[in-house]
């Protein structure tokens, strides 16, 4: 008997916070403080109570002191003991008083739509489970002990190895180790470029041009950092860059522009550099979805034409899960050190364990696994998307479907808003190009519905497609 | 042999970007783009090339297109082809231009001192790396899909319902999981609570009371977020919470005042609640090393006092390793919706697999046998160095080595600059307390140094405390 404590005492050892000052001996004292433990609720039902042997070394008391205190609350009614699994907080309503119940609005998507067609996020059913957990469990073996101290602000060099090798390999991206900074993603890189709106300020400075049709979200974390944004229009070329002027710098989204879909076209592609060029200045390419194109036309990096030019920003957030919260920037050397002094003398953000585990994902070639399997898998969404409008909306045009993992539904004049209205009233969550506009833009207004196909589980896709050509304006 | 290139196709499946729009066929402009992305460094010598299946499939051509390609360059010398590892690129130096290549400051600790003795972190070596592995095996594993979409701005419910239990248990916060928010550690909880500097302002506002002696890391956080400090002297009951005047909220170390190491004395918990009551604010609990304490006196979270008047922040950081990025908050009601909004709609900055990862680490009783293993572990190495200077340095004091990572050592007055700088001299990393002391304080300077015993690795402690001994001002 008391050799299954001592066994148990390794097994469990769990720590526990009790304060034996006040009245009384030990024991009585002891009793008191773990009746009123579990009384408030500080001691859940079910919670397993260490051994006797750890508690008292804990306190300083003799073992026969706890297991006195024990035996007294199992008799009370409070806890209890069984053979084998140790002594238990009695199960019994917890006693939360209501004043510390704190209500809160659900949270983002908890409750999600019945059919979930919105822009922005990979299948999360699709997530490799058994090969990221194998590659991070090979990383933990693998890495030096020093990988679990502080870590260096430019991100772990494993990883910036294999994107160096990966981003030159699958997106053009001419870059080494050295350039590359680690980070949480795009809203991370955003924040270390421009800095946090503080008298500090940023390693770049507003006025910044950008599309002028682009996430409202991205628009936001710019003026959160005290930057203007201008908008730039956009035609079927991509975007105006020929009307750039003053800026400071431009943010573009050159191989899938987002949200209406197309690459930039390869002569505006060389004239933004030129203007970045001839500015003395950078263009930030949004590289979000590069790995998902469906046609055979390979639209590389803008940062391929001039690593001096263009700060090349990417994550997995598309192509692995936006849950990892890892991104990365290819900097032009002059924004290395800056951007490194932004970031702090330590990481502060990037797991280091899942940096490493994301180096390995990508040295294996698991990586490039899942990246053709999704787009595979992506591709049949988009064919089926395509295949339900020209059986059920022929009049409506599906554009931006040679990439990515949303498509533009391209509406008639003017019918934009109650088709996103009517699409909410049958439980279909999609957004319409307005939300996407830039307030200051003057461009004319097109109607359209930002469509993304990737986000419904498999199984709810058809649903999904059925309900969505229910919802589509007539002809 | 076609077949073995086709099981081949599924075993690599890697992504290559080429172009191959210019003069002349599909043969030549693939032999053409291969060479140069070779020449250029984009291939990197022992790339795997993808099988003629896929690459043929990716461009659109003929499978012999892309094995005649090959087999050319294979002639040419740029690639190697071998029966089973398939087609690379050969090995050669790898051609990078040197103006690609950015000299870097060495990144923290890389090349550390010989004897580190710097407070702050845990012993890297001893991260539990398989009971880690473990828990985030299975916690993705029992992930439900909707883990891997985008993440809860308050952090996974698994995750606040295991630490509601755990705080409760082991530091006695008094909690719902609704009022936990999870972040990086505790520079992003600053900077969520009082905002970036910019015009939106935070949660909280300054001017902010802390303790005389502190990190120095922290007040710059402050500062860039735009808020004043104002220092309370510290005594041998820690800060003077009785000088507190009409500032906004208060920021403190009570169980394990950092860096000079006592508890904060009962009488003043208790009047610094009641001065954040009668002012209607907040006391900001840094509970950073709460887990390790050596004696038999527990010291509890000053949360449990009063969950509306205190904030207690608390991180792995300490516990398991800052390579993790994840910490929490536990919030009075009234600041959970204002903190959640700063923090945006999705979770942008903690890994949520991470979060699992600890949720599971916790309910399986593996953290409790990892705090318990490793508080034996610094509880030998702080008998370690007390006992190397009873019997080397009687003369010196350790003081504040009840609990913590750190001990200080009080020196003579006048000799604590001199004797830093011996150190640093001897391949000693150490601080000196002035290296803590807020600049705006009047307190009489003391003379000491901050000693972290848990950073080296336990073959090198032994030489550490050897050095050390040897650097201190005789008596």
């Amino acid at each position: 008997m008391v050799d299954s404590w001592v066994n148990s005492a390794e097994r469990i050892g769990a720590d526990l916070h009790l304060d034996l000052t006040g009245q009384g001996g030990r024991r009585a004292a002891l009793i008191r403080v773990l009746r009123e433990a579990v009384r408030d609720g500080r001691l859940a039902p079910g919670t397993r109570l260490p051994p006797y042997r750890s508690l008292a070394a804990d306190l300083g008391v003799a073992r026969n002191t706890v297991a006195d205190a024990y035996a007294e609350l199992v008799a009370e009614g409070w806890l209890t003991a069984r053979q084998g699994s140790g002594t238990r907080v009695a199960d019994r309503a917890r006693p939360l008083r209501p004043a510390e119940r704190v209500p809160r609005k659900s949270p983002a998507r908890a409750r999600g739509p019945r059919h979930d067609l919105r822009q922005g996020t990979p299948d999360a059913s699709a997530f490799p489970r058994a090969a990221w957990s194998a590659a991070y469990r090979r990383a933990l073996q693998a890495a030096p002990n020093e990988a679990f101290g502080p870590g260096d602000p430019a991100g772990r060099r494993e990883l910036r190895e294999a994107l160096t090798e990966y981003l030159a390999r699958a997106r053009g991206v001419r870059t080494t180790p050295d350039r590359i900074v680690v980070c949480s993603g795009f809203a991370h890189a955003v924040r270390l470029l421009f800095g946090q709106g503080g008298p500090g300020g940023g390693v770049l400075r507003g006025p910044l041009a950008v599309e002028a049709y682009g996430l409202g979200f991205h628009r936001g974390l710019l003026a959160a950092a005290g930057v203007r944004t201008v908008p730039l229009p956009l035609d079927e070329h991509g975007a105006s860059v020929a009307e750039l002027g003053r800026e400071r710098a431009v943010l573009l989204t050159p191989a899938h522009q987002f949200p209406t879909g197309g690459p930039l076209h390869p002569e505006r592609r060389a004239a933004v550099i030129d203007w970045a060029r001839a500015r003395g200045t950078v263009v930030l390419e949004d590289d979000y979805d590069g790995e998902f194109r469906y046609d055979r036309k390979p639209v590389g990096a803008l940062q391929g034409l001039d690593p001096e030019r263009v700060i090349h920003i990417g994550s997995v957030s598309k192509s692995l899960s936006p849950a990892l919260r890892l991104g990365w920037m290819v900097l032009p050397e002059r924004y290395v050190e800056p951007v490194l002094a932004v970031k702090g003398e330590r990481e502060a953000w990037a797991s280091v364990p899942e940096q490493l585990a994301l180096a390995d994902f990508v040295v294996s070639g698991s990586y490039d696994r899942h990246v053709r399997r999704m787009r595979q898998h992506y591709r049949r969404r988009r064919d089926r998307l395509v295949a339900a409008l020209a059986a059920h909306a022929p009049h409506i045009e599906a554009t931006g479907v040679a990439a990515g993992l949303h498509a533009v539904l391209r509406l008639p004049p003017g019918t934009e808003r109650s088709t996103v209205k009517a699409a909410a009233w049958q439980g279909v969550a999609l957004d319409g190009l307005a939300a996407f506009r830039h307030p200051a833009t003057d461009m004319p207004p097109a109607d359209g519905l930002v469509v993304g196909y990737a986000t419904p589980p498999e199984h709810a896709y058809t649903a999904a497609l059925e309900a969505l050509c229910g919802v589509l304006p007539p002809r």
